[in-house]
């Protein structure tokens, strides 16, 4: 009882500053991108890919969240020229707002348009943890298998779109794509689901498309 | 630091109880194994063919854990025989040895040599809660990638073993044999490290010829 009394006080703060951290952003005119999936299923990947296809539009930061290690942030920073950091949890399995915070204000504001955070691979405790972003952007990979939202429910119930990807391995893993969808919307009705192999560039226009779209509905 | 605190003070109490486990399960003269790995890494699939290559040598009882969903319990008993329950831990990210005692009770202990708990999908969190096993049996997929020990220490330096799953498909992934072996050793020298595909029957006999080898040596 103690302990579920003290989760509870700890997502209310981690959600008043959530609420403070998007106000922030609105007033800049910043939109925040949260990529929060499972270990492995392709978000810096996929992640470079839509840099290459934003970065046209926008002015772009990135915040890449890690137990251990620098390997992603120096990846796509070589990759796309986007200015990216490096945070390390020590151990945490999720990004808090208070983390959230600090990374922001690490990467510094001043002239972005978007940030996008990629957040610690884990299809659980992150998604209890609102960072402050206007779009939680969640992905499935196809070797983990079409049935993971009924496994990971809060996870694709906190989600705002969903990408599939690794699909171009599709044929030789057990998974269906109209079963994936199902799945998925069993969790979040109507929530936009694509498609992509991003080591073949396949579906990143679309979604990047879409997330343009996204961010001009909400930022002037 | 009054989470910190927190933290330590519920860590501490899992080790106790962890500790009374073992001496329980100790007197009873059963093992028990704890599988871990990210959600999709293909422990049901790996947990079936042990299952099937050890229960000629030993009654198997298996706890099944998962936020949501009994599809697992259901799938292992149905290809195995093997007495199996589902635990549900309510949107918990890791299982207690307070949640591991619960479901062993739950599960009957009477008549069996050996236990499996499969683990929530989780490559952090779990990590840090000791359920009692005698054996953390990690597994890493290939499309997951060969780097994952470096992003996630702590799973790596608790686990006993480590079975690479998937290995079929190693071909379309980036994925070294050799370099995924330095990486998990790297967090746990010495550790021994399996390559397994379960689905097609490769590298199952090998780590269950290991199990086995393990359970004479620590039960009578």
């Amino acid at each position: 009882m103690k302990t579920v009394l003290i989760k509870e006080d700890i997502l209310s703060r981690n959600n008043e500053r959530a609420k403070e951290v998007r106000e922030t952003l609105a007033r800049r005119n910043i939109y925040y991108i949260n990529v929060m999936s499972s270990p492995g299923a392709g978000k810096t990947t996929l992640l470079t890919g839509l840099l290459n296809e934003l970065k046209g539009d926008f002015r772009i930061g990135v915040i890449e969240a890690d137990i251990d290690s620098d390997a992603d942030a120096l990846a796509v920073e070589r990759a796309t020229g986007v200015r990216t950091i490096q945070m390390h949890t020590g151990g945490a399995c999720h990004i808090t707002c208070q983390m959230s915070m600090e990374a922001l204000e690490a990467l510094g504001l001043e002239g972005l348009d978007l940030v996008f955070l990629e957040n610690i691979g884990n299809l659980v405790c992150p998604a209890e943890f609102d960072t402050g972003a206007n779009m939680n952007l969640v992905l499935l990979s196809v070797p983990e298998g079409d049935d993971k939202p009924l496994k990971y429910p809060l996870m694709f119930e906190v989600a705002h779109a969903v990408a599939v990807t690794k699909t171009d391995v599709a044929p030789i893993f057990d998974f269906d794509r109209e079963r994936a969808v199902t799945n998925v919307r069993f969790r979040h009705p109507g929530i936009p689901v694509f498609f992509t192999a991003a080591a073949k560039g396949e579906g990143i226009a679309e979604l990047a498309a879409y997330i343009n779209n996204e961010i001009k509905k909400t930022i002037r």
